[in-house]
């Protein structure tokens, strides 16, 4: 049987949207996977542009969903629309998009809210016993709104290769059990039918990223 | 010995810039073989921004280096300041921006001209013995540079499968020898040092363009 995957998006490079590389490691791996894959994202706003050679926000203002749509070369639906029933499993790349445009863990760190889209599909896959694949900084939605699910997003302990090791920490203090894990792997909390992998979380060569991303993917569509 | 390898973007978005997955598979592919990357763009205004949701152009400007910095996570170079004596080899993924901001092929066809810094380096790689890599539209900047040369762009007969066909006699036009080669295979020209596979000139799963542009870098990597 093919798997039907929803891959939700968050634009369109790290800074303010999906982290590209994350992304089209995802679509490489479901592909290989014989998936049928749809791509959606919010048709919003992004919480701001950021010029990539400088990381500094500038007066843009560019949608999510037109963005998205470059990873998805035209082939993608407003997340509005987005029918639990007609899908097996769905993943959600990392980036800053998922701390900006579909949460706004950005600023608010692990008070944050979901994008009310997000949060309902969330919940409609976990609801429904589908899996739920996530990778890089995502994770965060998960622990927002399954409390205690099991996570990774990499190593707890900050150095030069886990730049951003803090966020373990508060994940555990929403009540995750957080799961140190290497780049080239992923961690299933199988109760909840969540599989996370570190990705860029860790300053690793982009082949690791993509493997660990592709364990990922392998892992959810085993539960699906 | 570490093989340095310049990769040359137009931008970030297959209708105006650089092909974001062959732009990855690239990355991914060169990371595998321990490669030394240093990503180079234009700091110039893009021929224009068109909106990937209904593909048409916006009123909208953006900036070649700028955009191209979403691929690079913020690690690109003023092509300008490419040192050819550098590296041992250039990888250029394509993308409506190969023809749209590295050349005018989009407007002109087969009587377009290079943006001179292009041409500039491509002559030095050329001249230095050293390989090239191509893929997508990327081969029409080898054809009108390098006069006589053996490229592919996938296949020269239009189907569903070939929708670009029709740039397979545009390149027979212009003097080069077009080699029909499927999309997980790339062609090599040896005299001319000269690695070309089509990518999305097909209409295949990406899996198997990631794979036609995994043999497009190997063979590259050989030949420097």
């Amino acid at each position: 049987m093919v798997k039907r995957v929803a891959v939700i998006l968050s634009g369109c490079g790290v800074y303010d949207g999906t982290e590209i590389h994350e992304a089209s490691a995802v679509l490489v791996h479901l592909s290989r996977a014989d998936a049928k894959v749809q791509m959606f994202a919010p048709n919003a706003d992004q919480m701001h542009v950021v010029n990539h050679c400088e990381g500094k926000p500038t007066e843009e203002k560019r949608n999510v969903l037109q963005e998205s749509a470059r990873i998805a070369r035209g082939d993608v639906t407003d997340l509005a629309k987005l029918d639990v029933s007609a899908f097996d499993a769905a993943i959600i790349p990392g980036g800053f998009g998922v701390a900006k445009n579909l949460s706004d863990w950005a600023v608010k760190n692990k008070d944050c809210t979901i994008q009310p889209q997000v949060e309902k599909v969330i919940r409609a896959f976990h609801k429904a016993g589908k899996p739920l694949g996530m990778c890089c900084i995502s994770p965060i939605l998960a622990a927002k709104i399954l409390p205690g699910c099991e996570v990774t997003v990499g190593q707890d302990k900050e150095c030069e290769k886990w730049p951003y090791a803090g966020t373990a920490g508060a994940l555990k203090e929403m009540g995750c059990k957080h799961v140190n894990t290497d780049v080239d792997k992923a961690h299933v909390d199988v109760k909840n039918k969540l599989v996370t992998t570190c990705a860029f979380m860790c300053n690793a060569p982009i082949h690791k990223v993509f493997d660990g991303v592709g364990v990922m993917v392998k892992e959810t569509l085993k539960l699906a």
